[in-house]
């Protein structure tokens, strides 16, 4: 088996894009991605495409063969849809691609455009990851989701606003200094906890905002890096995958997320890892609680341990497994179908040491990208390693 | 590399089904196949599933978990979407997944809603799969686009509506018995001639219907086959992808389907055969023109020569190579996002004998399949072999 490196990323800036179309932002990380890779495009065997709503926000479906079009590649294209774990899809497959010897490289990344739609149409829009039959016709949207979750475990394991409040502020801290992030703006426990209620008990705080934005990375074999001399220290050393019934109810328990726990077993054994080695993680903290279920199903944290991690100071910068260095789908932004590629790319730019805050992480050998779609009933898990 | 087995097949009946769901419709097909392998449902540890305009049609994403819970499946599930290849592509994953030994037994398959959109609805829709700039906006929409892919191959080459209204006669014939088609009812060349012009020079006639349904396939690999003493025959021995441009006007060339030649010349290296070798072929005739272009990508015509195949009996049920004795997407009915794993299924089936039409091809060994996306910037060919 193949072992798989990074051997490029991009990014585009997160936020709002409205005069720039789909194709032309996942151009821009694309290119980046290849040209820090140093790979040239003929060697690029495949094109893994994450998108969740092209056909809503641009009426643009079949965008895999277009966005390989845009990055100037000759070679097959697919699109993968899993919500909001869509990118994370894609990587996981280049990953299983290349390690196969199916492909030496593959690229893999995704596209979101979504502020060219109104507040109205992108929560429809994000609606149609919940079940329409049994949840999006009883009026139910995301915040709404996660606010039963969030329900649900205060009263399961106890927890509060501020304890949520935290993880906003944390976030926000975060990504000042991330030149890729949506917001550069700190905020304070007050100003999250009196901001507008959505769906009680998250407040606009505790979502990520609506965001465009694209994220690619090009994914070789150990044996294509060393042939070309290429200058890609990060490994993908574990990937795993969980799915759940798609509807709330359906599930035994709302205050956890047995698909996030699923990816992380598989991803965790296939790395050789355990919890305990993880020194940095990226996960999909859609809306602040979103956070506390991904660092339980991690196993950073026992069920009903992780709710007063940010508070504590355990899961900062200057905590001991900081999470969300990047600023998290919270501050950084959530274009939809780039998140879990973009994930990845935060990791590898932290553990390379060229991530504006990899000095909170020095010495991090493992880090590791938690991506869901819905409300977790999809999950993929990213492990990497980085030479030292 | 473990060799791959089709353990069993499902489908509905294609057609219009404005009484049932998406997740009813795939659950249908999902339960033949499962049925059929014998394979217990913990054993399958992956779905594959394709999908092209779920959230247009039902306003359902994120629909893999979704078919996984109907499907009665405890595993991840991840949708494909490469427009009307989108099955094809999710078989092809399950092929190169079960090969690198990842997982043993992957549930593949498709599912469209499309006749609840009314006609104008489902025209939009699936232009979405075309360049949203460069076409859609201009007005183009499908049978527009094969229209002039049509006119530009019979400049070439010559050609008639005649020519074209043999391939309508005989996918008709091959419906007849086809208990699954769309439609049970011969056609003549006359009536073929007769019917409403479309976009010159296709005709009603020349067109495939608007249709709802599902296709699935259990694959397995040789040794799991083995282990349980599976009932197995058929085996998919090759896969290939290509890709190309998504806008006719970026293609250097309008009367070939370039990506379709590369996921064939893929497949018949992968599975070491050549195009005289092919028995049988299940092709992607979303019209008439596109069966030509198809059977002339796989090598089984020259350039040019494609054109008269039906009118000179080669390709129908008592020729040569007989093409699309299912009925093809022309008269077996095209439920976009279930079209490439129904090929593979007709196909096994006619390799099995179990076919209606299996008398055709007694001593069939090799069958080849071939699946397109838009106008062609997607594709994706198998080829299939039986024990004898």
């Amino acid at each position: 088996m193949a072992g798989v490196r990074v051997a490029g990323v991009g990014l585009t800036q997160f936020g709002r894009h409205p005069e720039r179309t789909g194709r032309d932002l996942f151009a821009e990380a694309a290119l980046a991605a290849r040209e820090e890779s140093g790979v040239p495009s003929d060697d690029i065997e495949e094109l893994n495409f994450g998108n969740y709503m092209g056909v809503l926000a641009e009426r643009q479906g079949h965008m895999a063969p277009l966005m390989a079009e845009a990055a100037g590649l000759d070679c097959p294209a697919t699109r993968y849809e899993d919500a909001c774990a869509s990118a994370g899809m894609a990587v996981r497959e280049a990953v299983r691609t290349v390690r196969s010897g199916e492909s030496d490289v593959v690229l893999a990344g995704g596209l979101e455009r979504m502020t060219n739609l109104d507040t109205a149409d992108v929560t429809e829009g994000l609606a149609t990851a919940a079940d329409e039959l049994f949840e999006i016709r009883q009026g139910m949207t995301f915040p709404g989701a996660y606010a039963l979750m969030a329900r649900a475990y205060f009263e399961r394991y106890g927890g509060s606003r501020e304890d949520l409040a935290h993880i906003a502020v944390k976030n926000h801290d975060n990504a000042f200094e991330n030149e890729y992030a949506q917001f550069h703006r700190k905020i304070t426990v007050e100003e999250a906890l009196d901001a507008p209620m959505v769906a009680d008990p998250l407040g606009l705080m505790d979502a990520c905002p609506v965001t465009d934005g694209a994220s690619a990375l090009v994914l070789v074999s150990d044996e294509y890096a060393a042939e070309h001399g290429l200058d890609a220290p990060v490994s993908v050393t574990g990937t795993g995958q969980g799915g759940d019934n798609l509807a709330l109810q359906d599930r035994r328990d709302m205050a956890s997320t047995p698909a996030a726990e699923k990816a992380a077993d598989e991803a965790f054994a296939d790395a050789d890892i355990s919890p305990g080695d993880v020194d940095a993680a990226e996960v999909h903290d859609c809306f602040t609680i979103a956070e506390v279920l991904a660092i339980e199903s991690l196993g950073l944290y026992e069920r009903g341990e992780g709710i007063g991690a940010a508070r504590r100071g355990e899961t900062t910068a200057d905590g001991d497994v900081p999470v969300n260095l990047s600023g998290g789908l919270k501050a950084k932004g959530h274009p939809v179908g780039a998140t879990g590629g973009s994930q990845v790319v935060e990791m590898t730019r932290l553990l390379r040491g060229d991530h504006p805050n990899s000095d909170a992480v020095p010495d991090a050998d493992v880090g590791v990208t938690h991506n869901a779609g819905g409300t977790v009933a999809s999950a993929v898990v990213h492990v990497l390693e980085v030479d030292r």
